[in-house]
Parts: C-alpha cells; structure tokens; sequence
C-alpha cells in the first residue's frame, strides 16, 4: 500500500469514528450544545470537538504534505494553520469539560484522562511553537532544520499516539462511569474507538515511510 | 540522545512503573494470587502480567538488538524468545481476568479495554507467526526479508503503541470502577500510566533512527 492509500484510509476511518460519535452523542446522550442548561449537553461538547476539532484535523494536518497538491511553501503554511485550528478547537473542547465540572462540582484534573490529556495538549503547544520558530518565522539555518526535522516528525508521531490514548481513556471513562455493559451504546462507544485507533494507525501509516 | 540513551529510558521508566505497579497491587489492592479464594488477589495477577510480563518484556524483546552483545543470530533468537515468553505471560494475565469474571458472573469482552486487548494480543500473536516464519524458520528469502523487514518494524511499533493504549484503558476503567477521585490510590495509578507511557514512548525512540 503507498502513501494515497494510507492516507485514504485515514479520511475514511476518520470519518467513520467522526459519524459514529455524531450517533452516540445526539441519538444516546441528548445533544451538543456549549451554552445549553443541561449540563450533559455542555459535556457532549468536550468528546465531539477533542476528536473532530482537535485529533482529526491535526491529523489532516500532518498529512498536508501528502494530500494537498500545491507548492512546497503552501503545503507548509496549511499544515501549520490547521494544527492552529485544531488547537483552538482543543482549547474550547477543554473549556466545555471543565465548565461542566463547575455546573456539577466535580473536582478537575483527578483521573489519568485528564492528566494525559493535559500532558498531550500542552507538548502539542509546544511542538506547534517551535515548528513555527524553527521551519516558519524567524527560520533556522538549513543545518538545524535539517537536524530538528526527524525530531519534529517523531514529536508529531507521538503526540499523535499520546492524543489516541488520551481519547480511547476517555471513552473508556465515561463507559465506566455509566456502567454500560453489552448492549448497543457500549458496542456503539467500542467501535467508535476502534475507528479513532484506525485513524491514527492509517496516518502514522501514510508518514512512516516518507522521512526515514 | 543516541538509541543507548533511550534504551536506558526505557529500562528506567519500564522499572518504575513495575514497582508502582506492585506497591498498587500489594499495597492498596491486597496482594496478587492466581490461586486465591479472594478473587480480587486472582484479578491483580491480571495488571501484574499484562504489564511486566507482557508488555514490559516485549519492549525489552523489540530492543534486544541494540542491548544485547552477542551475534546477530544469536540477537535474534533472543528477539524471538522473548516475545514468545511474554506472550505466554499473556495468556495467563488473560486468563487471570477471565477467571475473575467467572468467580464473580461479571460478563466478559463488553468493555472497549478488552476489545483493545484482544484485538491487540490476537495481532501480536499473528506478527510473531509471520516473524518466526519469514526470518527464522524456514526462512524466506533475502528478497523477501529486505522487503518484509520495514513492515515487521512498523507492525511491531504499532502493537507497542496499541498495548499501551490498552494498558491505559485498563487503568482507567479500574480507577473508574473503583470511584477514585482525588487521592493517593488515584495518583500512584495515574503516575503508573505515565511510565507506561514514557516506556513505551522510550522503546519506540530506541527504534525510531535506525531501520528508516
């Protein structure tokens, strides 16, 4: 399989995971919505966007070089801007969980979720910044982009893993916390997880042949 | 960091998280015993082998080739062995668990945790097989090999990553279980999950600048 096929297969199992996480929270949990009085509506934000808005489209991000056809420095510039995105789309995903935790007073930043989650996210920052430093604005010398390059491709493997990690402890989470056994959410939550797994096999796939 | 720095981070992080691991087991859940009448000391085994006898001696399997000074074949049987042991860990930490749903009528494979394990085990098992048969016995091809070998790494990273998802996923759906909250218990599992982590994370880097 080449690059195109893994790549297409990560649109596809990301889409799956993004279609069956739209059926869970809409037909199983009630809704989305950040500003609702229902506070489990204000939770349904957090699942939703911490995939879609973040873990999707800084995958698509990482796979710009590949899918988009256009120049060398074009590619570079959406690469960056959707990781930028995504990142605000993560920050407003952290607020609807938080907001919730204060709606219902449940303590913050307890469980291993959270601290992967917070781990992930704030290197994710980090990664972005001095991505932006050394292969934007101001750039290194060609030497040192040509050393930091394996490093920033690996950084960005990882945080991809730490990211799935930190969602299928999520979904694992909340499927506890509702004591969900067999039956058709939990079956529904499993292969939602699944296709979130996939998505991240298929795009560390469509780059672990390319730099190395 | 060169690949001797990050063996020797993996060996450290895969130690700690041991001894976490035991200090939880023996300490706050009661001791761990296939045998025993209490079926929460036959659960703990479960933890127990899953990450010291499996994950934790894979990793250690996948680096042999950078670890350990002897000859290529002779690197390479131990390559072999060790994960064939650490599968046989496997299945008795698998059966551990099975065990305890049995004693106590808990249903088994609803969880998305055991999805992930399953799954993640069923693979190993099959990439193994293929291993054994393509570089040792009877060996394919040069041909053959030089072809299979980028895939053989990739396959074994990813169920690296795979079986430290399913290693987070199980810590969490027992903190959950459990109703931890802020706590010493809660944060001994949480710093637990991040050596995993930060061993599976080192194994990855000790492998990462070599084959591509």
């Amino acid at each position: 399989m080449d690059s195109r096929g893994s790549s297409f297969a990560a649109h596809f199992f990301g889409l799956l995971a993004i279609i069956l996480l739209l059926v869970w929270l809409l037909h199983f949990r009630g809704g989305i919505d950040l500003d609702s009085e229902n506070t489990y509506k204000v939770f349904n934000v957090h699942p939703f966007l911490m995939f879609f808005g973040f873990i999707f489209l800084a995958g698509e991000a990482m796979m710009a070089y590949k899918t988009v056809s256009a120049q060398r420095n074009v590619r570079k510039f959406i690469h960056g801007l959707m990781h930028l995105i995504s990142m605000v789309m993560g920050i407003i995903g952290i607020y609807a969980v938080f907001k919730f935790h204060d709606q219902n007073d449940i303590p913050d930043m307890y469980s291993l979720h959270s601290w992967l989650g917070m781990g992930t996210f704030c290197l994710f920052g980090l990664q972005w910044l001095v991505g932006l430093l050394s292969f934007g604005f101001p750039r290194a010398s060609t030497t040192t982009r040509t050393r930091l390059l394996p490093w920033h491709v690996f950084g960005g493997r990882t945080l991809l893993y730490m990211a799935i990690i930190t969602a299928e402890t999520g979904l694992m989470e909340k499927a506890t916390f509702m004591q969900l056994r067999h039956g058709n959410e939990s079956r529904l939550m499993n292969f939602t997880g699944l296709f979130i797994l996939l998505f991240g096999i298929s795009v560390d796939l469509s780059l672990a042949f390319r730099v190395f």
